[in-house]
């Protein structure tokens, strides 16, 4: 164990480190890194990679000045350090027999993509739908849907959670530079808060009202309504390949959710967002994840 | 400026550190800051704490072994902080004429919220229903709407989003803990993603449909739609006073969705919910972005 107090004297820098090797004989890891800068302001955060916890935050020094406070954390042992590798795969829950026809649609897809573009492997646990609704799994999905994700103590629910997880996570699918990560972020939420709900009314409307007399009446506005965000998602795409740069999981999302109009044919009226999708879908990890769904399906029948 | 490689020679710790205070005398400021820690794995990403950038990745050093490199860098003298800190409050966008009439339903209203709970200014920009539609405001926000936030060369839509950024940046919206995060995060995205379509399908109906000969006919499936994923939080709500532990940027979204049921009654079937709406509006932040909201209305009456 070294500690380090540098630069006291001239109360601008304190610096402490507790040093233990972690991969070598197994027992040896850093457990604890604090390092105090100059900043102004306020607490920061909390980051967490795989064993090393962070947590960043910014208060006054006993001198008074304002000081960033980074500590990373980890105390482990060899057996503790083997459990968590082997408990690091996470586990998805899926439908048994998605009522897709396993067509891509359902959203544990989005996950599938999101973990085969990082290089994630993962467990499926498959479910009925009574099984959607016994306790077990609305214990871990209050909402009784499909996906979970269960990884080394964390059960999370919701596809856009758990894809901005992984995204976290991993390399990939959000860039570093943090205005860009905000941005990206947003795409995530403006594709599944403005973009998809006029697509799942849409889908829906078919799905419990298609044999209603106002069905037929209320498809123009229906469609409209999808158009009028595709028109606006289409103008700010222009000729870019994505949203804001770099293929990112806001892309992943919205290529997700311009897919369930496939059949219907509206995607098409804009060509930019057609070659979008068709971008979306070329990625080697799109298609292993389709795969790995249909393979699912394929095997109910 | 001290440089110092640390257990270099056991070939398992090398940290650098290059010091200049930051706050004395407006030119000492710590640039950069590198701290090589034993760690198995990727990439972990980057931070953005307000003029010190961080970044984080997991790669191998040159001895093979895994390591994790923080990196923290910011160069700065005292007109550039000076500067940081004028151009630091942000500025939103809301309607100039809320068609809620001043009653908080309007999405600029979360982001008031959340800015009220962390204690962060703000300014408002506000915007007429055209000016929400012109090129300038499309830039900002490509679906035409509100709110925006900008701050410090950064531009974001969608309130889900910014409400996210800002927990991120400030203490008292998210836990630290890096699991409980990710859990507050979830119930951000089952408020905007699983709880608030069929809300604003019952809203939107009334808007669109209410003179239609169906619209009566459809009203019970439509609020059925509501009753089911309230019946489904009510039960995971049970007696707690939040969704997940502390009140966090999970709860303000899920409140402020809630809220948008308000004259229709059904909130009130589900005792558990209407008191956890009840704890949301009684929050002093929440009063304050409601009372500053409801004046830009009657101002402009």
């Amino acid at each position: 164990m070294a500690v380090d107090h540098r630069n006291e004297k001239s109360q601008r820098l304190v610096s402490s480190q507790s040093a233990y090797p972690l991969m070598a004989d197994g027992h040896s890891v850093i457990t604890h890194v604090t390092i105090l800068v100059f900043l102004r302001g306020k607490r920061y955060g909390t980051l967490n990679s795989r064993g090393v916890k962070f947590s960043l935050k910014i208060c006054r020094d006993p001198f008074g000045q304002f000081v960033l406070v980074l500590k990373a954390g980890c105390s482990t042992g060899p057996d503790r350090v083997h459990r968590r590798n082997q408990s690091m795969t996470p586990t998805i829950t899926a439908f048994e027999r998605s009522p897709d026809r396993g067509r891509g649609l359902a959203r544990d897809m989005r996950v599938r993509w999101a973990l085969e573009e990082v290089g994630q492997p993962y467990h499926v646990r498959l479910l009925s739908f009574s099984g959607m609704k016994e306790p077990a799994h609305l214990a871990l999905h209050p909402f009784g849907q499909i996906p979970t994700y269960e990884e080394d103590g964390l059960a999370l629910f919701e596809s856009g959670s758990i894809v901005f997880h992984i995204a976290q996570r991993h390399a990939g699918l959000l860039p570093e530079d943090a205005n860009a990560r905000a941005r990206a972020t947003t795409w995530m939420f403006a594709a599944l808060n403005t973009v998809e709900p006029p697509i799942v009314e849409l889908g829906m409307a078919k799905v419990l009202e298609s044999n209603e007399a106002w069905y037929e009446q209320r498809l123009p506005m229906l469609k409209e309504r999808v158009r009028n965000r595709l028109r606006q998602l289409s103008d700010r795409l222009g000729n870019a390949d994505w949203l804001d740069g770099e293929f990112s999981a806001g892309d992943l999302l919205m290529v997700s959710v311009l897919l369930r109009l496939g059949p219907i044919g509206i995607v098409e009226e804009y060509p930019n967002l057609s070659a979008y999708v068709a971008r979306g879908e070329a990625r080697p990890a799109y298609k292993r994840a389709f795969a790995a769904q249909l393979a699912v399906f394929n095997a109910a029948q």
